[in-house]
């Protein structure tokens, strides 16, 4: 039997989110590769070997899941959320393009989940139901200039915007600047969700105008979501609604 | 017992990808509410009646369905790939908004699913493993001009896109135009990705540099997905790999 790689979305934590073609992944699997959180998540069985590694190893990871996968294995990379969006899936092609020929001709798939920007919109309303975009806030791989070039421009066009990794110890003040940013970029009332470990037991939801926002709302389990200049709450008893509408008036492009 | 909304999406077209979280809801329904391409996906049972409605009737739609739950009927509206992502649930928000006072305490719940530009980036590889955003490039609901800005700064940001309702009968030349400003603001080698159906026995994927693009490569069933200027092809026996890598060295992102 041949070796596979399939790079595998876990979703944002609650099992009820995990794909039924994810599922069945992990059950065919001889290996699993991944950060020990993620890692942990699933359950062990004969047959399975887990293979768990720290933070800021996806190289390592990637040429050990392919290696492994050359010699046979049914290897599945884990990542929480979607394995696409700034998680494993580019670490394993980056591995691909600058590792041996044999690991081209691999069967490598790549397995969509629930990313944590949806989960988090879908607790709060619907908050990226227009325009948005996507911005990874850690500068680990990327130069810092580059994050506040795009935050200036995503604002300027108005998108709404989901920030990955808000903050970490490594980088303190940097989310400080980035409300910074906001502030010289968007009005005061522009509303923020601050959405931590959704769909887990720790979830908590935050919504705060842009001009009360503080660095402390967000760690590194929290996803923020700036809303566009449309962005509206429904007040009721319950939890606020947070959404974006569909509609844009001629006059309120023009601004 | 007292009634219910879910607004669920139900992935890009194949089972597999809708999480177990929908099937429940669609399990515990009294009553389906949706475009009828999407209610079509949803199995016949005694106790559960389809609503199934044309397209550009969200409002009607979502009036019914909040009605339907506030006389205590379960009631799910469903969505193809992710509810908030240009779909239903700022449709059903919009209408709550508008709506009497007790259509806001009601229990109305998004459940996410596996938006289309997921389900395309992951099978062609990982284009968006970077920042990135999403448009839709559907005028029927914002003025034209919104969609020209945004692009441009987009592909000033160095963002790559994902592209919704890219083209239809009512809007022709509109595509044309959205690769006239992307090759006026990126370079001809500029990698885009036509994925058509993905998920479905018609799926198709096709990826062109931005100077080979035409209107014709892309429908309305067509997720369209246009790299950063670091989006790679990995060439091999079997169909290409698309990816971003995660890493920006200082000497690019100064460019």
């Amino acid at each position: 039997m041949s070796g596979w790689v399939k790079i595998a979305g876990l979703g944002p934590g609650k099992e009820a989110l995990v794909t039924p073609e994810v599922t069945e992944a992990l059950s065919q699997a001889t290996d699993i590769v991944g950060y020990i959180p993620y890692v942990a998540r699933i359950a062990e069985r004969p047959g399975l070997t887990l293979h768990a590694s720290d933070n800021r190893v996806e190289i390592d990871r990637s040429q050990h899941a392919l290696q492994m996968a050359s010699e046979g294995k049914r290897v599945v990379v884990v990542s929480s959320g979607d394995p696409g969006v700034f998680a494993m899936a580019s670490a394993v092609f980056e591995a691909v393009d600058n590792g041996p020929a044999e690991w081209r001709e691999l069967q490598i798939d790549v397995l969509p989940g629930i990313t944590a920007m949806l989960a988090a919109a879908a607790r709060a309303g619907a908050p990226l139901g227009h325009d948005f975009c996507t911005i990874n806030l850690s500068d680990n791989l990327k130069p810092w200039e580059i994050i506040e070039k795009r935050l200036r421009l995503a604002a300027q066009a108005d998108f709404a915007m989901a920030f990955y990794n808000p903050r970490a110890k490594s980088r303190p003040g940097k989310f400080e600047r980035v409300l910074e940013i906001l502030r010289e970029e968007c009005e005061p009332e522009r509303l923020i969700l601050f959405a931590r470990a959704v769909s887990t037991d720790e979830e908590a939801l935050r919504i705060s105008p842009l001009s009360e926002a503080t660095p402390e709302m967000a760690d590194m389990r929290t996803m923020v979501i700036v809303g566009s200049s449309l962005t509206r709450v429904i007040e009721r008893k319950g939890d606020p609604i947070l959404y974006t509408p569909r509609f844009i008036a001629k006059d309120q492009a023009q601004e």
